[in-house]
C-alpha cells in the first residue's frame, strides 16, 4: 500500500500543514506546482526533503486560481488546460531533478480532481497535458472518466482512496460544503485504512459497503489533526503487517 | 553571428509584438516563462514554432511582477530568486521538450537583466538556478557581474550586444526613460548590426567607439518598427556574408 | 439611447482596444476593475478621460481571471463572489471620484454576465455586492436572472443589446467560439443599431426577429474594426434623430 | 495612546495571526487591502469586526506582491504607485463604508514603510495617492520622508513606535534579518510600550535612549506569542492609567 498527501500547499509567508511531519509518514508526495498554492521556495524544499526521506514526489496541478486554493470548478478551455498541466508538471520537475529524484506521478488537485471525475473534456486535457510531459502513472478516483481517459491513453492509472473523507453509497467524495465529509475520528480514520489495505472495502455515510481495489491511501495534511490521523494510520497498518512503500 | 529576441511575451488575451514574423528572422529565441509575460499556451505555440524554424530555445527569467511586465527592480532575496529562475526554466522545458527540442541557454528579463549587471547577490542567485537546472549557457552584457559570475561557475557565457538600444560611453545601456534609449532609424539599426559583426565595435550615444566581442546580436520585438528592423538586419548580415546561427 | 462600451481592458504593459477612441463616441464606459483586466495606472486615465468627455464611468465587474481574461465561468461561492464585486466596485469608485466623476453603474463581464443570465445564486451575489456598495443601476441582458434579482432588491435596471454580437431566436448571445458570435460587417452593426433605436427590435441569427425594450447599446472595442463601428453606429443614430445621451 | 496592529493578512484558505482578539485588543486596526495580503471575504469580514468593536479601520497599502507579502522593495514608478495605493484604499473605502464605517487613516506596510523613511520619490507618491483619496491622517514613522511629504501635503501625521521591534540609536528599525530585530519577551515590550506612554522614550539596541513624541503604539500580530503580548501591553497601559482610544 501507498500513503500519499498533499504538501507544499503553502504561499510565501503562508504556511498550510505540516510538511516535515508528513514527509515521515508518506510514501508519495503530491507536492503543489505554483497555480494553487505552492511558491518555487516551497517547492525546493518539499522536493529535498521527499528525496532525502525516501518519498515518491508527485505533481499536484490545479486549475490557476490561488485566491480560491484551486477548489473552484472554472471552465478552463481544454487545449489551455492541457498547457496549464504541462506547465506545472515542467515546474515540478525542476526541483525534483535538482534535488536528485524526479516526477513520478501526477494527480490533480481539488476542484480539478473532482471536476474530472465526469468532466471528459477537461480528464482529456489532464491527460494530454501528462502525455506531453512523459510516461509517469496518474494518481486518481477509480471510476472517474480521468482514469478511463489516462487508461485508454497508455498511462498506468492508480487507484486511490481517501482515509479521511467521507463516500457517498456510489463512491463518489461527499462535497466538503455537506455534513459528513470530513472523518474527524481518528479511530475512524484507522478504521477505513485497515479496512481498505485488508479487504479493499470503503464504508459510505450510509453504511453501504463498496468494494474497491486501491493502490493508494490519501491522507489530507490540512484537517485538524492531520498529522495525528497520519502518523496513526501508517502504525495502524505496519502494525497489521502491511508493506508501505510508494506506488511509482 | 546570433540574432536573438525577446518572444512569446503576451499573457492570455493580451499580445506583444509579432512572434511569428520574428521567429523567421531569428536564431535564438528568448521565450518568457510565465513571470513577467507567457501563459502556457504560448509558451507552447512559440516553443513549436520555434522548434520547426530551427531557432533555439532560451529561457527569459525574470522577477514575478506582470503588473510590471519585469521592468521593475524587485529586492528579492538571492535564495528564493534562485528558486524563482528555477522554476521558470523548468516549466519552459516542459514545453521546448514536447516541441521536441529543449532549452539552449538562459537570458535574464528586464529589470532583472539590469541589477546583475552591478548586483553581485542576484547574479549569484540567477547563476545559482541556472546550475540547478543544468550546464547551459547563459547569454548577457559582457562585463557583467552575471557573466563573472557564470564564468566562475562554469557556465559558457554568451556576449550580446542590442541592435536598438543606446549605449553610454562606459558600454552600459540608456535608461529607457532617458533619451537615446532606442534606436528607432532602421538605417541606424542596420548600421550598428553591421558594425558589430565586421568590426565588433558600437557606437555610443557621445561618439564613443566600444570595443566588444559579441556573440549575438539583441532585436527587440516591442518597439515601433520591430519586426522591419529585425528582417532589415538579417537581409544586411546575409548580404555582407555573416554566417546567422543559434550559439547554442 | 446610450451607447456602452467595454474599457480600461490593458493590463500594464498590454493594451486592448482604443479607450481614448471610443471615449469619443459612448455616453458609458465600463471600467475593468482590476480581476479580468485594468491596472490602476488606466484605470485612473480612463476615469479622468470620461470625466472630461462627460461619459458615465461604469464598473464593470469580473470573477477573478486574468490569465482568462473572466471569460471562463468559475464556480465562486457566492458569499465571496458579493465580496469580490464590492471589492471592485470600491476601487473604481476611487478613481471615479479622483476624477469629479462617481461610479454610476455596474455591469458583470463576460463570463460572469453570461453566467448570471442563469444562475440564480451567483445573479444574487453580484446584487448583493452592488447593494452593499449603494443603490445604483445594474446594466444587463433583459430577461436574465440578474435583471431580476436586482429588480427585485430595489435597483434601477437598465436593458441592453449588443450592436455586434449575434442573438439566438431566444435572445440570448451566440457562444464566442460558435459562427455568427460576431457581426463584422459595418453595414450590419449600423443596422442593428437603427432598428433598436427606432423599433425596439433584433434579428437573430436565424432571421427571427426578438422584441426588445433597450436602454442601453453594447459596442465592443476588442474585436476588429470596433473604432470604426463604434463611430458609424453613432454617427447613423445622430443623423436619424436618435438623442445620445447616458442611461445614469 | 492609540494601539495599531497590522490585520486581514491572510489570503483566501491561508490565515495569519488571530484577528479577532486582537480586534478584541487594539483601537486602531491596519487592514491589508489585496496587495500583500487581505482577500475581499476577509477584508469584509475584519472591517465588520472593527466597526462593531469601535476599532478604527486604515488601509494598510503595499507594493503589488502576494509572493513576497510586500516585503520586498520594488522600484515602482512614482506616477503608478500613487495609483496602486489609491486603488487600495478605494477597494477597502468599499467595506468600511458597508460595515458602516470608513477608511480613517493609511498605513503603508512592509517595505513600502522601510523604503519610504527615505526614499523622496515614493514618499511623495503615497502621499499623492492619500490626496486623491481625501484628507485622512497618514501612520508612519516620526522623522521619515513620508511623514514629512504628508505635512507638506497638509495631511495629518500620526507618529508611531513599534512595541515589538527593536531600534537603532538613530530610530530606525534594525531590518527583520538582524539579531535583535524583533522583542520576544513579554516583559520587554511591555516596559517598552510604558516607557513610551509615560516618558516617550524608546530604548535602542545598544541602549542608547531615544526620545520620541509617540500618538500611537503598533503591536504585531504575526509574531510568536502576538496576542498574549498585545493583551499584556493593553493590561499593563490601562493599569497605569493610560487612555486607550484611536487617534482617528
Amino acid at each position: 500500500m501507498d500513503l500519499n498527501s498533499d504538501l507544499g500547499e503553502g504561499f510565501g509567508v503562508w504556511k498550510l500543514g505540516d510538511d516535515s511531519a508528513l514527509l515521515g509518514v508518506v510514501t508519495s508526495a503530491n507536492v503543489a506546482c505554483g497555480f494553487h498554492a505552492g511558491d518555487p521556495r516551497t517547492m525546493r524544499s518539499v522536493c529535498e526533503l521527499a528525496a532525502s526521506n525516501g518519498v515518491a514526489i508527485g505533481a499536484q496541478v490545479s486549475y490557476r486560481d490561488l485566491a480560491g486554493f484551486g477548489r473552484r470548478f472554472i471552465d478552463v478551455d481544454p487545449v489551455e488546460l492541457a498547457d496549464d498541466v504541462l506547465y506545472q508538471i515542467g515546474a515540478l520537475s525542476a526541483f525534483a531533478t535538482a534535488a536528485g529524484a524526479r516526477v513520478a506521478y501526477v494527480k490533480p488537485h481539488g476542484a480539478l480532481y473532482n471536476a474530472i471525475v465526469h468532466h471528459d473534456a477537461q480528464a482529456a486535457a489532464v491527460v494530454a497535458g501528462v502525455r506531453a510531459w512523459g510516461d509517469v502513472p496518474v494518481l486518481g478516483l477509480p471510476g472517474s472518466s480521468f482514469l478511463s481517459a489516462a487508461s485508454a491513453a497508455g498511462l498506468r492509472t492508480v487507484h486511490e482512496a481517501f482515509a479521511d473523507r467521507g463516500y457517498t453509497p456510489e463512491g463518489t467524495l461527499v462535497p466538503r460544503r455537506e455534513p459528513g465529509a470530513l472523518l474527524t475520528d481518528t479511530a475512524a480514520v484507522v478504521d477505513r485504512a485497515l479496512r481498505l489495505a485488508s479487504d479493499g472495502e470503503i464504508v459510505a455515510v450510509d453504511g453501504t459497503v463498496i468494494k474497491a481495489g486501491i493502490d493508494s491511501l490519501c491522507l489530507h495534511g490540512d484537517t485538524p489533526g492531520a498529522v495525528h490521523h497520519a502518523q496513526a494510520v501508517r502504525a495502524a497498518l505496519e502494525e497489521a503487517g502491511v508493506t508501505l512503500t510508494p506506488f511509482a
